[in-house]
């Protein structure tokens, strides 16, 4: 029996102990779900074994444990590290959702729920393809898995992990599913992600809350000031304003941008899609570059004075904004971090107080295409698919990507079965049926063809 | 026995009552106090009923109640209409109070809590004075109270209320207070109130809440959009820009501004007050003038994307803003408003929808100071503080005011007691127990003379 065959045979218990799996709220950045994170991390060391690894280990960290598990079949064949993570965003605003985002419903073929893309149901492909490979006795490979349940918050403690235990990770391949492909139809492989810098701003003007009549017109309001900052960091071509911004970039050359603009894209879909009359972003780039080539800047959050039910005529102390920066290759984010909150500091006017902290970041990263990873995943897609993967650029950041390539010295591989139409981080993210199955069938060609290719 | 040997007798006990009546959350904003609110207009009319008005009723209307009460004592005396308000504004930000804001404290001569200035102290001092008046046997005036429980959101129900008991309410003069002077030791009178339009707007980009890795830098971010369309709404003189927003603005004379710039203001003490570096406003102006004699527009509160714990990266699907300006005589608040709304559409890019709504308005108003009643109330402060008021223009609104005049035909004299540094709307709103007596010993210096002048 092949792996396929297998897949075929046990497809309904796959789907049933994923939605299991999505029905435990690990969310990482609320303090409320620290015991269901537990239950999360204990689900999937159960899954592992039931798999067919060797051994699972839960490791504590300061935060949120790391779940690392291993089939060691030959130490002759080559080692491939899966990375994922088991814990989800926050699943607000509640009320946008129109079933439980951890009560997983499946509607025209697509499994409604928080996590169900990101990245629950992509790790997970990876244990049922154990599953898979184990119970054919196909086995090219040795198999780590490394899943924490930090990533939401920009996995605080994975680096001092990953350098602390980099003798037992030792691989010859990184291979993560936390990616989206264009479509079924057209796949693709993501060959970059971008890097992130995310930072909060707080503005104080007067040292309480004012009334607006009374003092309103003569002293600074802390929003206003915010709004008039922020709304300088674009200038009339969406470019960013902050000097330096774009000094590390690496220009692409004008034949690899024609090459990426080939890749499928229906403009009038897109803005269908969102239910936007236009789209928007840098000037001289179209929206594929500037979602894959280009850094940004965004308004994650801002908020201040009152923002409740009715009318208060408050003149507030402070507003706030979280604000961060999408970064492309070679640039670095601790460099951009200090860029955008020196800026910052330097814009604010005498009238207000500005302090900025820095909730997390991460460094932009590239596959190449020449490389023997990429080569064997498209060399999976093509087994599945029939045809050859597009390379195209993530939007997204998997912060730990470049870490993982300093500290074990070995390439970073994305083989991603999202859809960008996945609601990631929304309401109502959800996960096609048919890509998490899609996925389960290719993995195990990857195994084969970089075994064969490594050797 | 006069009615300021009555006060010093009986002084313990009216602050005592004053704190009772403080201990009930009467927040007409919010609709899990709508049972405060019928208790508090239930303390009102047995206050007044206590104080010796003759008959006190409670009117319901779509919203909160109107307590009315008279004391009509010769039909050939005139009338003074005092108006008031029992509802308080929310108390939020709780963590800010130092102590609760509905179990009101007193500390160095200070009573602090929720309503204490705005506006419960002050038109409780009416009803002390109406029980001085009583067992003193000074009745100059016959007295009629309408003490409201919506001014805090708009008095939504008072216009019709009042067209409708109009003959009820016929009077000789409309006596408010619920304002402030400068000090004990220089009094003033306000012989002005501002105008307010006070709208909502909601700015909507993409349909859903979008992950801002996969979609930042290709669709317009709402909270970016809305923070470049405030930006603009000031110049850098700190002009509003909105064409034909000071239009209708009635230039004050040059002697007129000079005889206003007599009354005492400390820039130093004011900034040093607030915690600010530098005061801010409309270039030429002073800060009085800029609070006092010219149109403003304030951002009462603004919110969009992610503004919980921790860090989410989305690019949200909407932004909001709570939009208000104060208005100068001749202004009008529903041609402002419609004004404020066009433009904020006008200004919208098409990359999002803006809708607007009402939260609520009220004209500005001036008593000349060569009026009866401001000379009536000039002549009560001069007895009691032994010298002549400073007339001077409030800030803040009191939206019925010309509403009032409008429909009775009669006008409005301003008589507070409060003062700036109160923190009205604020944390740890307070009144000084000093200014609380003050008033009730002036007010029916008020009447005797309004009485003696009206002959």
């Amino acid at each position: 029996m092949t792996t396929t065959e297998y897949l075929q045979q046990h497809k309904d218990r796959f789907l049933e102990e994923l939605l299991a799996l999505l029905r435990i709220p690990s969310v990482s950045a609320k303090s409320e779900h620290k015991l269901d994170m537990i239950t999360c991390a204990d689900s999937v060391k159960e899954s592992l074994l039931a798999a067919g690894a060797d051994t699972v280990t839960i490791y504590p960290t300061s935060g949120h444990t790391i779940v690392y598990g291993e089939k060691m079949t030959d130490p002759s064949k080559p080692t491939v590290l899966v990375y994922g993570h088991y814990d989800v965003q926050p699943a607000e605003p509640l009320e946008l959702w129109h079933s439980g985002p951890f009560e997983p419903v499946i509607k025209d073929g697509k499994i409604f729920a928080r996590g169900a893309c990101d990245d629950k149901g992509q790790f997970y492909m990876h244990v049922k393809a154990l599953e898979s490979m184990n119970a054919a006795g196909e086995l090219p490979t040795n198999i780590k898995f490394i899943i924490e349940g930090e990533e939401e918050v920009g996995s605080p403690n994975l680096a001092t992990f990953v350098e602390e235990k980099k003798d037992m990770l030792t691989c010859d391949v990184i291979l993560i599913s936390d990616t989206a492909m264009i479509s079924l139809e057209n796949p693709s492989l993501d060959v970059g992600v971008r890097g992130l810098t995310y930072i909060e701003v707080e503005v104080t003007g007067p040292n309480r809350d004012l009334h607006s009549g009374v003092y309103g017109g003569a002293v600074a309001n802390p929003l206003t000031i915010l709004s008039k900052m922020i709304a300088t960091l674009h200038d009339e071509n969406n470019h960013i304003t902050i000097p330096g911004f774009y000094d590390d970039v690496v220009e692409i050359s004008t034949e690899e941008r024609a090459k990426m603009g080939e890749a499928p894209f229906n403009l009038k879909e897109f803005n269908e899609d969102l239910g936007i009359r236009e789209e928007w972003g840098e000037k001289g780039y179209s929206t594929n570059e500037r979602t894959g080539i280009r850094p940004t800047l965004e308004i994650n959050g801002m908020w201040g004075g009152y923002i409740g039910e009715g009318a208060k005529t408050v003149l507030p102390s402070k507003a706030f904004a979280k604000i961060s920066c999408r970064l492309v290759p070679n640039q670095n984010s601790h460099k951009m971090e200090k860029l955008l909150i020196d800026h910052l500091k330097s814009i604010a006017p005498a009238h207000v107080t500005l302090e900025a902290k820095l909730h997390h970041g991460g460094e932009p990263y590239v596959t190449p295409v020449d490389s023997i990873p990429y080569r064997a995943a498209a060399a999976a897609i093509r087994d599945t698919f029939g045809k050859d993967p597009i390379p195209v650029r993530g939007g997204g950041s998997i912060p730990i990507t470049s870490l993982f390539e300093k500290t074990l010295g070995v390439k970073v591989v994305f083989l991603g079965f999202g859809l960008d139409s996945d609601n990631l981080h929304s309401p109502n993210e959800k996960y096609n049926v048919e890509n998490y199955y899609k996925g389960i069938e290719t993995i195990p060609y990857f195994h084969k063809h970089f075994a064969a290719m490594q050797a």
